[in-house]
This record gives structure tokens, sequence and C-alpha cells, in this order.
């Protein structure tokens, strides 16, 4: 496809952004069910398209890739269920979230509206398509889409469902999900800042750094997820125990398990314990000199030199640091950390409330592992992705983050000139005549 | 001051925006009362140094700049009344907005934090500076000032208040506001997207476009104002008239102010008669053949030719179009527009709906005066700025503007491995024991 063409479709989205929003809650409940149907019809088809992926990519992809591209009637079934859950959920679009009574007959809502045209990138799992598209619609957004090439067949699967559902409901504008297959085409979407309102990547740390670093269109997402737990003086043991290997060796390749443990110097003796359990499990140790002279006293191995307190190991491996103190371990997570999700292990409310004024992350957590940061277990149902930017949206996102403001503003004929001057120099045009009431309705 | 001193001035505010969001209300409190209080002690000061300010920029300064830059003594006390009453106002951080029980004793909060490091960038108003400063640390953010070179010496007067507040106050960071002189020193603000959060520009399109294309960081502002009325078929005439002429004459020098009028072709006659009022005002009309027509015919003068509808005059100047219905009101407004403040006047509910279900713009009125988007007039107390960005804040801004949000989760040793996996491909590391409950608590 030339330039032009892929140019043409971006802004036909732009057109589609103008329509969505004012679908009814029936129409897109309508459409979700359909959606759902019409995945569950052609599970064969969507298999049989998954199979030729997988047999392509066998030799080229590690295992855990292949896992994440392979569809099952299962994961199909989850995934028409979550649409349907979807399609009986409260319409997010136009729900009035302020009102107030500017003066007598004048009377200001604000209220939801989509944001407009998404961009969503990501990488093998052909499931992101489904599980977007359904946000996507219930939100009354648009959807541009650029997948993996490893679930190329896949993707075109889906994207045909899309295509029989937008001929057998008029209302819906063609342009609401389109597929990008190439690579370059990423490049052409980052660049059409006037038409495109929001970027999600979904992938690799390095796909999304990419991202945020050639585009000026706002993106939701994290690049990194360098996340710590800070064992203070007073945290019970056990609990430590349990938090620490919970975080660590759960899941390790994912951006909310922990990557470097602060300990209380108090504490030095149970953490030969700790780093004998941790070593059972797997887990490489890489520490300051203290650290390494106490692993080496209790393990009799030599301990990794933590050399950049920075690293995201997305494996079995942990950097540890011995502190002085709470405020020491704040310092440490605001210089070293990525602002995603940091933890405290304390039975002490003064630690406790130090730790919650000191930190700057989008995730706490107190006494729970950093591994529960997530859409899903944070019950926001479906999960957009988890934002570290300060702005916008921040953690774990939900649907609102799809969601934008307006102001309705309605009266009768009510002008400014009759209204006393603001403070920002400007002065009516004759004596003012009537004052706001300024009177919240909500 | 050389370009390593001025990047450590922006590493301390990075430092200290660490510390605000700790600051209690009552310091806060005492903080602005004692703000508000010096600015007044000093107003000599004040107003000698403006005085010097007004004196040396007199003869290149135009006099409505003149006017901005000056201070007298009711804009002091106008300006110590606002900040005493933000002093009294409720302490917009750590607010929890969101209580929510994942499982038994394990409960997340969702609570404003500030932002951190706002840089705001502004022209000839030495009163931006206490204004801004008060928000600033009401919401425990960190201000990096740029004022304009006009107001230089009443900056510094302003900036010296704020040092013998620090002294006073030995809570408050040193580094929590800092000015900036240097136009050099806007663009070494702008490159520092990893220390600073947010920018905010009050001033010119210009100013703010430039700001725009020229940093990674998010910008809350907006570049132009190209706001529409459009009169519908329906509308009541006397409405069209009182609002029409307070939207495009009462000042308009502004961003709120109506650029275009759109008037369904039915009104052509009534038309005339409005156009003969706006002549009698001064404004200058510009409009595609017909309207020139209909402008010759009334009032035996030459109107100018509409040739591009993204003008904003910022004058006493107006386009005006005939539309045969409201879609192609709606489809010029959205095309044309910059998605700032656009209006109908209508007496039709189906003309209002459509309107509001097809304008993509920050705030839409009905049958008011395009001039009510405005902090002030819609109850905010005061006004950050004006967004037409579509993510964060959009509109009129107020504190809630300067937050943002952060998850804090508070548990007894919760762990993720006993609860069923999400589905995003992770598996529970045993038989699940624990059910998440997700109970709304707020």
């Amino acid at each position: 496809m030339n330039k032009d063409s892929r140019v043409r479709k971006i802004e036909k989205a732009a057109a589609a952004a103008l329509v969505m929003p004012a679908l009814s809650a029936d129409q897109k409940a309508t459409a979700l069910s359909s959606f759902a149907d019409r995945i569950w019809r052609k599970k064969d088809n969507l298999l049989q398209a998954n199979a030729r992926d997988l047999n392509r990519e066998k030799k080229s992809l590690p295992a855990a890739l292949l896992a994440r591209l392979k569809l099952d009637e299962g994961k199909i079934a989850t995934l028409c269920e979550g649409i349907r859950a979807l399609a009986n959920a409260e319409d997010p679009v136009h729900r009035v979230i302020d009102r107030i009574e500017l003066d007598q007959g004048l009377v200001l809502e604000k209220r939801t509206v989509p944001i407009g045209v998404i961009a969503v990138i990501f990488e093998s799992r052909p499931d992101v398509i489904p599980q977007i598209l359904s946000l996507i619609l219930k939100s009354g957004n648009v959807a541009l889409l650029k997948g993996g090439r490893e679930a190329r067949l896949t993707n075109l699967a889906f994207m045909k469902i899309v295509s029989e559902l937008n001929r057998e409901l008029r209302f819906l504008p063609g342009a609401w999900a389109q597929l990008f297959i190439e690579r370059s085409d990423v490049d052409l979407i980052l660049k059409q800042n006037k038409l495109v309102n929001l970027v999600i990547p979904r992938g690799s740390n390095a796909l999304v750094q990419a991202i945020m670093n050639k585009t000026k269109i706002p993106v939701l997402g994290h690049a990194d997820g360098v996340c710590h737990l800070y064992w203070d003086e007073s945290a019970d043991f056990a609990t430590v125990r349990r938090v620490v290997i919970d975080a660590k060796t759960q899941y390790p390749a994912v951006c909310n398990a922990v990557e470097t443990l602060l300990v209380h110097r108090s504490r030095v003796a149970e953490l030969g314990e700790l780093l004998h359990e941790l070593d059972n499990r797997g887990v490489k140790i890489f520490g300051d000199s203290s650290v390494q002279r106490l692993y080496h006293a209790t393990l009799k191995k030599k301990a990794g030199r933590a050399g950049n307190w920075h690293t995201e190991y997305g494996d079995l491996a942990l950097s540890v640091r011995i502190v002085a103190s709470v405020s020491e371990a704040i310092a440490h997570i605001n210089r070293f950390g990525s602002h995603h999700t940091d933890g405290i292990l304390t039975r002490d409310l003064k630690s406790k409330q130090s730790f919650l004024a000191g930190v700057d992350s989008a995730t706490i957590t107190v006494n729970a592992s950093t591994r529960f940061a997530d859409g899903y277990r944070f019950g926001m149902g479906a999960e957009v992705g988890i934002s570290t930017s300060k702005i916008h949206a921040r953690g774990p996102v939900g649907v609102e983050g799809l969601m934008t403001n307006q102001f309705v503003l309605v009266g009768d004929g009510h002008i400014v000139g009759d209204y006393v001057a603001t403070n920002d120099g400007e002065m009516p045009a004759r004596k003012p005549v009537r004052k706001f009431t300024h009177r919240r309705l909500i």
C-alpha cells in the first residue's frame, strides 16, 4: 500500500471518530453481542489461521512467544465471555460527572466523551485485537491496530469478522477499526499527530521506548518496571518471605515483578535466611559489597556485583541493598526506580506514613506483593495498560483511560457582558446587572 | 548563568517535588496566609519596581500591553484576597477518590497527588507570579517560572517576597518556586523531559505554538481559539443578536471570542439586520459570495472575502457563512475549528441534540455566549488555563489540572500466587486458594 492510501485510512479513522460518540448504548450492546457470537461461530477459521501462523513461526520464535501466539478454544471462549460482559456493562459515553448552575437558567455540565483515534501497537498476542476492539467500541473510540507479523493470519481472520460485523450493522462506520500490517506503518501513524489522539503500545520495553521517542502524540504506557520492596526494621519476617518470593518468582517476566530488595541494616541476620530460600528457587543475587559478603558467608557462593541499580532483570534475578533508614530507601526508589510499583514491608505506622508520603510511584504497596498492580486484580474489569506517565491516567488503566471530558453550557440567551469582570484584566462592556450563583447541582 | 547551573536549578526543583506532597494542609494554609500578608506589606516595593518596568517599556510596548503590565493597589488587594481564599480552601492533595476491597484485608485506594515540576511560561502580566505560585503551593507542586522581560523588576520583587517566605517557613523547600529570566532558559527547560512533568504556557498563540512544537513534555494549553456560533433555522432572533454581539464584541482579543458565524439559509433575511448592527459596532465582515452580495445589498459596502475559514481574528472581525443544515454546520466546525468552544443558537431539540452529539470541542454552548468558557465563570475559583488537548484536562482547567492520581494498596502479606490467574496469559504458581471480592467501599 502506498503512503497516500495509508494516510487516507487514518483520515477515514478521524472522520469515523466524529460519528462514534453518537452511537447509542443499545447499538453498542448489539454490536458487541454480535461480535462475540461471530467470533464463536468462526472459531474454526480462527484456529486454522492461527495454526498456519504457529507453523510458520515455530522455528524462529522462542517457546514463550509461541505460547503467547497460540489460540485455543478455551482462550476464544474466555474472549467471548469478556466481550459479552462488556456488552452488558454501563455505557461510559456521555456520563454527566459534574453539573453546576452558573446563574438562573444557565447550567454547565461536564460529561465524558471518547478520546477519538487511538493507535494500539502490539506484538505476538492475537487476542489483543478482539479485547482492544471491544473496549474501543464500548467507549465510542476508533482504533488503528498494528499487530506483530508473527500473528498476521490470525489478525486478518479477526479483521474479517469485523468486516462482516460492519456489513451487518450499518450504523458502524467502516473505519472504526482498521489493521495495519507493515512495520513502516508504525512510523507513518506516529507522525499523524493531527489525526491520532493517543498511542497505546503493548509489548516489550524496547517497543514502548522506541515509540515514546519518536512521536508527538501522547503515549499511554510504561517503558520499564524497576519495582522495589523495602524491608523495614519493623517488618514481620513471615510476611517478608511470602511477599518477596511471590513478587520475584511468581512470574518474573512481567513489569510488576520486583527487581530490587532494600533491607534495613537491623535485619541482616534474617536476610541470610531469605537469600538461601531465593537461591533454592533459582534466583540469582546481585548486591553491594556487604550483601556479597553475607551471601558468601551464608551460601558459600559468590553473588553478582550490583553495578546498576536501574536494572530490570525480567528474570529470576534480584538486586539487594542494605539501607540505614526508611528515608534512604525512599531516596533510592525515587532515584533508581521507574515510578511503576514500589512497596514497603513494615509493622510501624511512622515508616508506612513516611513511605506513602515520600515515594513518587504510580502504585505503592504496603505488606502486599507488587504483582497486584494490574487492571484485573484492581477490579477494573479490562485493562488498557499500565501507565507511568504523570498526566491523564496513571497506574493500571481501565476503560476510563479511553475517555476524556467535554463541557456543555446551556443557557437562554445569556451573555458575558451582563456579569462583573473576572480578574484576568477584562472589563465588562457596561455596568454588570447579573451575578454568578455557582451552585453545584450534583 | 551558565547552562550547568541552570540545569542544577531544575534538578533542585525535581528534588523539591519529592518533599512538597508531604506538606500538611495547615502548613500550606500558614504559608499562603503569610504570602498574602507579605505581598500586602511590600506593596510599595512592588509598585516601585513596576513603575520602573513601565517607565523602561513605555516607548516600546503598545498601550494594551502596558495596561497588562501595570500593577496598582487595587490589583494587589484583589491578588491578596484570592490567595487568602485559597489558604482556606480544602486541601487538594491526598484526597481519596476511590476505595475498593480486593480481598479480605487487602484494600486499594486511589488518591490525588501533585504532578510534580510544572514550568509556567508567560508574557507581560506580573500578577501571574503570585496567582500561579499560590495554586502551585496549595496543590503541592513545584514551579519553574519564566516571565516576560518587560516585567523583569516586578517579577524579581515578587520573588524576593518568596525568598523571605522560604526563610521564615523552613518546611518549604527553597526550590519550590524559581524564576528564570533569559529567553534561552525556555529552550533549556523544554529539553528537561526527565525532570519537568508539565508545561503551562500563558500568552500569545505564537508563544504556545512554538512551545508545543519543541518539547516532549506534556503541554497544558491551547494554541488557537477559532470559535463558532451556528444560527439554527429555529433560533430566536433576539437571542441570536444578544449572543453574537456579546461573543464578538465584548472582548474580541481573547481566545473564547467568536470568529465565525454559520447561518442557516432560511435566516438570511434577518442576517442583513444583524450585519447592520455588527457594522455599527465596528465589526468587519468576511464572507462567502452570498454573504458578500447580501452585505452589499444591505449596507452598500463591500465585505471581505473569507478565504480561510481557519482564521482567528482576535479583533472586531467576523467570518460569516451560509449553511444548509445543522450537519453542514457541524462538519464545518469539526473541520475548520480549533476544538476550543463552539455554540448553537436554537429552539429545536433535535438540532440541539445533533449539535451536542456531533461537535468535537472542549466546550459546547447552547443559546449562550462562547465567552463564558473560562475557569472563573465556570466556578472553578482559579484558572490554570484552557486546554484543547484531548487527554488529562480539557476546556477551562482549575486546580484539578495540577493533580494526578496514585494507587495505594495495603495488605497483610497478600500474594498474587494465592489467586486465579488473570487472562493475560499468566498462570498461578499453585492451585488458587483465594478469590478477589472487588467490593467498592466508597
